[in-house]
């Protein structure tokens, strides 16, 4: 059996022994695959070029499991593979701290205001208002984790990653799923009571998937809902906030600001009005893209591929 | 028995009663203080004019007690208090959280690289060497705090508030002060150890009082053992930098950056070449400035004042 691995990230291979498989590297960029390897039977993507994989999708008739290393495998489930004898896996949890990082660094930006401390540098100019003697945890505005009420909308691994850092530093953490309940101690609320939850925080963080269930789920109506100072952070996906009702927010300073990693079309066409909108802070899809531990999520569902046992994150 | 808060704050008096003593507010920014309250034993300050601390030092015949918020009660001390009848005692405490969250907003901004995303999305351009695609962890680079390997100088509370931030985001680290061991479960190095210990760290940061004994602490010298990837974060006082040495430093490239809450001279001289050294962000002295439970400090210290015992933080 063989196993072939990208190269387009540093793997440690050592970590991949010990199983009767041949684990041979392969370049994703490439438009082909070399012959010699296209009798594989394990496959495992990291940012392939589209014509990579529709070529491996039309010349390995060997393969019967692909392991993405993508939280959202989209790029291989559109190339035209055959699920129906290829099982397909993502990434989910490779990607799960240094998401929660970027997300808890964007929050800081928003509140203590280094994009406009940056502004006024550029300038030469001293943000005086910014420092000095300062009112502590104001109601009407977002300076601070600490008692800082964080909703965070899709608690999968990413959210349970990110609430202890939120929680340390002293904010009050709710989070929003399908299905409602208390999860590592925080209570989850289902989406129906979204217009409740919405006007009593200061942040809401999005880490939804990218779906058509998900399309537009912060809405003009939901952006209403939010108090006047409130911030938007979205490590999610770009489609799921409505970026021309986002915009307007903005524009009108119906909330505080909003700190995006992800939008609807990446990178963001110049003439979004996102780039000049006030208190938007733009991260350019930087959250991720650097798979962690890739090697034991392999090795895992490697053993259970070699032993016929179900594997873990199936598409 | 009367004590005098100032009106620079907003303090909940009620957490101040239940003592024998006469609660009065007064504005520290005006000249004088009103005669009806120039008997006061104590006095609380908070951002006070150097002329209302000019003018409270040669009339209040009976001040016993100051008791100042801020951590470095430099105001008081210069204003001419009779200090072999009045003791001072500070708001060391008081900035932990805000400026430890500070410290951790700043740390993260120069992993992430929010400043420059910032001047790109001024340009209405998007910043894609800054998305997609990146190596994990790279050694030459300061990228995230997990496994990023962090040396703290200065290790009071606001270091000891840090560190479990900085902990469960995977980075590594180890402290310096005046006296070697451990603290918190941090190994704490003598400051005789730097020259061994700055070649090996992605991150400085600076929380030192400033003082005789800390001036330009961070010389030539010890910018010249960092390696050439490594971040400089100052939260303490910006006398503990030379900074016409950290200003050659960034702009030789023989340092990763510098993010700056505190400064020699505050506001920024305009012709500083701080301004414009490449990977600097700079903070208006923002890390502090709104003391946090300041009640619990007054009444601790006003029932130990009261009963005659010693107080907490005296200068």
């Amino acid at each position: 059996m063989k196993l072939l691995y990208p190269t387009s990230l540093a793997l440690d291979t050592s970590k991949l022994e010990g199983f009767s498989v041949d684990i041979q590297p392969y370049d994703p960029k490439s438009p082909t695959i070399p012959s010699e390897l296209l009798d594989a039977t394990v496959l495992v993507t990291w940012v392939n070029t589209h014509e990579n994989l529709v070529f491996a999708s039309k010349n390995m008739p060997n393969l019967r499991w692909i392991q993405s290393l993508a939280a959202g495998p989209n790029d291989v489930l559109s190339a035209g593979f055959d699920t129906s004898r290829i099982v397909v896996t993502t990434g989910s949890g490779l990607h799960d701290r240094t998401v929660a990082e970027h997300a808890l660094g964007l929050l800081l930006n928003g509140a203590r205001r280094f994009y406009e401390m940056r502004d006024y540098q550029l300038q030469g100019k001293w943000p005086a208002h910014l420092g000095g003697a300062q009112p502590d945890r104001p109601k009407d505005r977002f300076t601070t984790l600490r008692d800082a009420r964080v909703l965070v909308w899709g608690f999968g691994n990413i959210a349970k990653t990110l609430v202890p850092s939120l929680t340390l530093l002293g904010a009050h953490v709710e989070g929003v799923a399908r299905s409602a309940g208390v999860r590592n101690g925080i209570t989850i609320h289902a989406e129906a009571d979204l217009p409740t939850l919405l006007p009593k925080i200061d942040v809401l963080v999005m880490i939804l998937p990218g779906s058509d269930s998900t399309r537009n789920a912060l809405n003009a109506e939901r952006l209403r809902l939010l108090p006047k100072h409130a911030w938007v952070v979205n490590v999610g996906r770009g489609t799921t906030i409505d970026e021309a009702a986002l915009a307007d927010a903005l524009n009108a300073g119906e909330i505080g600001g909003a700190a995006l990693d992800v939008f609807e079309t990446e990178p963001l066409p110049v003439d979004s009005r996102l780039w000049k909108a006030p208190n938007l802070v733009l991260s350019p899809h930087a959250a991720g893209g650097r798979p962690q531990d890739a090697e034991d999520l392999i090795t895992y569902n490697l053993r259970r591929f070699v032993a016929k046992q179900p594997l873990k994150n199936v598409v």
